[in-house]
């Protein structure tokens, strides 16, 4: 384990491969890694892209990172799969597209799924871009399906979060905006050669300027079509213009900072839950209640209020 | 509060109104409302409806919901929004289209946030069907969006899970199918204009073939383009079998059993992760891990672990 972690900081991909596998599977010792690479993450700018499905994620990244390669930035990219068991590379393959050049050179590639230990998503995707970063990748990109807690673990770890959609997604762009354009640094509506695309731009434009903001970054609205390499330019220039901004502003030691508290919260919350299903399933007492539960006889919004009085969470 | 939940009861949709804003606002004796509707929930027939944004679902669900009202069918409809706080009329009238006369007669709308009390959106969704089911209403409808925990919530609550894609979500229906095959009874492939619908349709069939399920239930994959009233009639006679098939199999009395089993586990969950979110807050021992943690002196992970030997959850 020791050698494989000095061989994976000595720069071995091999090592890398090996020790994300084994954060995902959940069979190695978590405290020597972190305690191994925990002063050496701070160089990496981490990049969160999240969107409904069928918004091109996978295109845009794709082609973003052979525009970042171009720039001759080392690159790390992590397909988050919020409802595969593992991660596994087959489907990965078809979905991006990167050259082999650069996938041999200054790409590492990998899916995830997310029911491996380390306290969930979070635990296992955060502790993986720290293992990124200890590597010495100049961009760790994080990309994830959906609008739920998945997407907020990643937000949770990002230095900037692009969020896609699609023209189609007008009739239900109120429900992202107000839920996510406190959080995202970039809005990419992709596919504009369907209709639609401006009048959800303006749309999105009209809600980000009518919004006050803790802080002075306006997000971007940037229109593209990932298939056809139109507009990876523009998000890339946004994503330098927001790195520049958080760290001129000194926004990036809050942010990371905010960040680190959002990943503790999210883990013990976590850890929680799992301690309250193991005594679901073993406590005699509660087994019983919840068979009341499934035969109907109390309703579960009753039962759970008499869970709550029979156990409780406190120190030790 | 015992006369609004009598009227209810006795028909008065005003006081019904009332009481879901209370529900979701969280100012009711929830006791005393579920004593009282307990033992009336069972005749509605449950339809949870999920699928990611764009792909169609309100126009979907408005379509089928004219369809039901020709069979003379008391509907009730909960569009769940994940991202808002408290629900509001404006936002639903622009996505569901329904006749004044079945408005006024036959069906009622409501949206809601999923921030109010009751132990997260399954406390304040479940309820709210519970309620809708007391009232009288033959079918409760229930919408999402998205892939994550409030869709495995909605299912939770429905006899029939209805599942919407697009074309274009071909490159990531993968991720769909793995995730949620074992738990939709009926795949809907809207928008079938755009090309890619009978690709997406058979992906689907052939994962639904290739899967040993528990019951002897087929989910079928149905091709609709909402918008035009197109395949509404073929999802209406699926949902017709899928009830049949359950109701003669005696599968509705299994599933409800399993419904009401995950409601509790996932309200109970929510309960511990609340307390969880107390003690962050207020313990002072707690709240300088949390700043050692913001100012990166500490790892996340390493001290959620160190939390977890600091606290537990037990039974008193």
């Amino acid at each position: 384990m020791q050698n494989l972690i000095s061989s994976m900081l000595n720069g071995d991909r091999r090592s890398l491969s090996k020790l994300v596998s084994a954060i995902e599977h959940g069979n190695l010792d978590l405290n020597l890694l972190l305690n191994n690479i925990h002063d050496k993450t701070s160089d990496s700018y981490i990049i969160g892209v999240t969107g409904p499905p069928g918004s091109g994620k996978s295109t845009l990244v794709g082609n973003l990172i052979n525009q970042l390669c171009e720039e001759n930035l080392k690159i790390a990219f992590l397909a988050v799969d919020p409802t595969s068991p593992f991660g596994g590379g087959a489907l990965l393959g078809d979905r991006i597209r990167v050259s082999d050049f650069n996938l041999s050179e200054n790409v590492f590639i990998r899916s995830m799924g997310t029911r491996g230990s380390g306290g969930g998503l979070n635990g296992v995707v955060g502790i993986t871009v720290d293992l990124f970063a200890a590597f010495g990748f100049d961009i760790v990109i994080v990309e994830s399906v959906g609008v739920g807690q998945v997407d907020i673990d990643i937000m949770n770890i990002s230095d900037t979060v692009i969020l896609t959609t699609v023209p189609e997604a007008g009739d239900e762009i109120q429900i992202l905006k107000r839920g996510l354009i406190e959080i995202a640094d970039i809005f990419v509506v992709n596919k504009i050669d369907r209709p639609g695309s401006s009048h959800i731009a303006n749309a999105l434009e009209e809600e980000i300027n009518s919004r006050g903001r803790d802080i002075d970054w306006i997000p971007p609205v940037i229109l593209s079509q990932a298939n056809k390499n139109i507009g990876i330019d523009l998000i890339s220039e946004a994503i330098q213009k927001h790195k520049d901004f958080l760290k001129k502003s000194g926004g990036i030691v809050t942010k990371r900072g905010l960040n680190r508290d959002r990943q503790f919260i999210s883990l013990v919350e976590n850890n929680s839950v799992e301690l309250i299903r193991k005594l679901l399933n073993s406590d005699e007492q509660i087994v019983q209640l919840r068979n009341k539960v499934k035969q109907g006889v109390i309703n579960p919004y009753i039962a759970a209020f008499e869970l709550n009085e029979l156990i409780g969470l406190r120190k030790k």
